[in-house]
């Protein structure tokens, strides 16, 4: 036991509690919260993330993480939550408090002003204040940058610590190389796809019903879970034994079915979590990429699969009569992997998903690191899409006006998004060697692999970085080859392409 | 301004943020947290209890409001707050702070201890606790009294300022003397009133529909609240625009009805709290007694009567039609009237109750102030039982054993409940000769006496005690005779008693 951490216990535990009842009121502004409760609920929260703030950030803690950083007798477990801290002190430290305390309010009001632009479809509105968060984004970026470090490679560290350009530089590549002309063969292949059966009017009940189903189905534990509805689905939780998710209900009915196996995912890893983690600055997912991962496993990977569907389609059709009762299984899972390009990140499709990301990734890259400026950025947006996607956005709404990420000042994010999917598929054919996939589909026995994740991933919080999990599960450094073999594969077979591309 | 009092906000702020911290986590316990989350949940909520504690409880603080004691520049908001701070200050300052920790592990044992003694029903295991319970709050209360003043009355002070015993053995008095022979007259009436029609098999989503119908007309804002389901029908609030309401329903139609008219009226007083005084610590309701006055104003006062339900009655038959097609306005105001001795407290008639609350406020003085001991208890219980209503318990879980404020140390609250319904008919009988109350109720015009309830006591918050406002709205002191006129007249015309009694 190290003296020092354990004075360190306290202001940790004050960090936590805080962080909760943040965590507690954004839930309920989401979920439940009256319409006009905002502002004076809005003091609580302030009062709350100072608070927070003033427990970590003080000198006393600084005293005490610099003491713990020599302590060689500290637990894996204290060292993580120092590292944790320290990194986050660092951050904090090397940026002037007024600047620091500017940019959060640019950044809140930036956000009321990306939603007024969006609302009015007018980039103009938005641009000046982008500009000044790119401005401030560069100037952290570079106090915090070391020894030569890229601006943009500060950022990409924030969410996906092990990776940089030059990695990413070469998985989006390789996304660019094989996946543009896979999507070109689908949109040219004569295989039409029906989807038309999956939209209807199907009640929010209804949709509740065999939602929660599902869910259990995967493995949400309801005795430590919630779900609610809300605007945009989420996760959220407290601890590993209170995760929360959302959902929303619409006309087609596969919608609010894959946001809970989507959300599910994400709160599979968030139970999964050790307790001796739980409640410290290491209980969360490792990185948003593998958080991401876990997520698009379980919608994707597993709830797109014919094996997943097998034992459980009656039920779905019993579930939604009206639409399915005529409609086989292969129809169905024919329809719910659909690929066709969209203007909407989050509602495309898996082929066409990772040319959004791309598109985003190679134009951060560009105001971050290149010349690209804040005045040409919907030309290059539409450009992008019309060259990746063959098709080109009319409004800015469902252009480079559609992402929130920006105006939150959210750079170096999205990456995240395609690396959860390639992290999943590389996970995906060491686990097919490792067990029988399908075969425990089809018997429904969701919870080996669930528990192989466990073993593998969830428990392990933020002990090991994304790279380090994926070394230790596959015996391989991340390789995005598996991503494009598994969209090959599977649109390959779907569209009838075999022979073409092969 | 005063300078004290602007270095005391920051710290009345941070009060109020965890404050709010905790309502919401007790509100999300009662209405939606997971069952296994309440352990590592209970961290968190330690940590912000701690941290209210020491918000308000520090050297410093005191100092300050010693300094704003002796401004008299402070607005009237500031000295109240400033009052209520110091009143909280004192209490906390005389016990010694071991035993007051010592107290706090003791009552939440003893809750444990309750809850297990009711499902056993047997009070032998929670006598030994009780006995400990009540020495420390006779300890306690002795710290704090001042020259001479009973303990007894240091404890009903907390709950009700204003009154004490003197006051209150007058009230229950006046209640002995009429309301037991009412009773008994009552017993013996031939009027046998139906109210089988009420009890039924009707469906969560077929009362809450109706309930947030009734909730709207009496004057709940939705978009200032919300309106949930937990165990124990409760109202809570963040600040006076969010205001939450709790039901529960069950097999009797108008269960749910009254419990949301009774909590809304509950809500609607902190909805008219001024929003100078909403997170503040006089925002909220002047004393428990004059909470349950608005409560049960609403869910007694107007709720069960014919004026209320004339032009929504069609409404409700609609909602209930397997229930109340064939069932005329005349009889269900007579069902939902209808008085029938019982052991419960909280599923008591309007006429009943106060007996309830009347044998709990005889037997807490003779515990803290005569010779009864615990031991005694379960007899003393059940002889006033039958000595006063007629019956006597055969089940401590309904007898002694059924309320949960002891094991929690709240003697000296029982009281409240029935001055509020006597605070409530005061306030009607004044109503009266300002406006033609009935006749409202008829067009449906509940707004005009919301308003009126608003202006003249919701308003105002902890800046009148009870006593004040009664006597600034009706121009009189509290006087209990109202009350005993208000069950008298129902009672008689409902029962047939007017010859007899008269």
């Amino acid at each position: 036991m190290s003296r020092s951490f354990d004075a360190l216990k306290p202001y940790l535990d004050r960090a936590m509690a805080m962080q909760s009842a943040l965590v507690l009121f954004e839930w309920d502004d989401a979920t439940l919260a009256p319409k006009q409760a905002g502002e004076l609920t809005g003091n609580v929260i302030s009062i709350l993330s100072g608070e927070y703030f003033q427990a970590v950030n003080n000198d006393e803690v600084k005293r005490l993480v610099k003491e713990c950083r020599k302590d060689d007798t500290l637990t894996q477990v204290e060292a993580a939550q120092v590292r944790e801290l320290s990194e986050e002190l660092d951050k904090l430290d090397c940026i002037p408090k007024e600047e620091y305390q500017a940019f959060a309010r640019l950044t809140s009001e930036a956000v009321r002003v990306w939603t007024e632009a969006k609302e009015q479809d007018d980039f103009g509105l938005f641009a000046p204040t982008l500009e000044k968060v790119i401005q401030y984004k560069k100037k952290f970026a570079g106090y915090r940058a070391e020894d030569g470090q890229k601006k943009y490679d500060v950022m990409l560290h924030d969410y996906e610590p092990g990776f940089n350009m030059e990695l990413l530089d070469q998985f989006f590549e390789t996304v660019k190389q094989e996946i543009v002309p896979l999507l070109r063969a689908v949109q040219n292949s004569k295989v039409l796809v029906r989807d038309d059966f999956l939209t209807g009017e199907f009640t929010d009940e209804q949709q509740e019903r065999i939602g929660r189903f599902l869910a259990e189905y995967v493995g949400f534990d309801f005795s430590k879970g919630v779900m609610a509805v809300s605007a945009h689905p989420f996760t959220t939780n407290l601890h590993n034994k209170d995760v929360r998710i959302t959902t929303h209900y619409n006309e087609r009915l596969d919608s609010s079915l894959f946001s809970i196996i989507h959300e599910s995912g994400h709160a599979l890893y968030e139970f999964g979590i050790r307790d001796d983690l739980t409640q410290t600055l290491v209980g969360q997912g490792a990185s948003t990429g593998m958080h991401e991962s876990q997520s698009r496993f379980f919608e994707n990977i597993i709830g797109r699969n014919k094996s997943f569907w097998l034992p459980i389609y009656e039920k779905l059709q019993e579930a939604f009569p009206e639409a399915l009762t005529d409609i086989g299984l292969d129809l169905f899972v024919n329809a719910i992997n659909k690929a066709a390009p969209g203007f909407i990140r989050t509602e495309a499709d898996e082929l066409t998903y990772s040319l959004h990301v791309l598109i985003r990734y190679e134009l951060e890259k560009q105001l971050i690191e290149g010349d690209l400026s804040v005045e040409e950025l919907p030309k290059a947006w539409a450009d992008k899409y019309e060259e990746y996607l063959g098709i080109r956005p009319k409004h800015q709404r469902e252009g480079v006006l559609q992402d929130i990420h920006w105006s939150q000042g959210s750079f170096g994010y999205f990456p995240s998004y395609a690396l959860g999917s390639a992290f999943g598929a590389q996970l995906y054919y060491h686990m097919k060697k490792e067990m029988d996939f399908e075969g425990l589909l089809e018997e429904g026995k969701l919870d080996v692999i669930r528990e192989y994740l466990r073993e593998h991933i969830h428990q392990y919080g933020k002990l090991k970085d994304s790279r380090t999990i994926l070394k230790d599960t596959t015996g391989e450094d991340f390789n995005p080859d598996y991503y494009v073999r598994y969209l090959k594969e599977k649109y390959q077979k779907l569209y009838h392409l075999e022979k073409e591309m092969e």
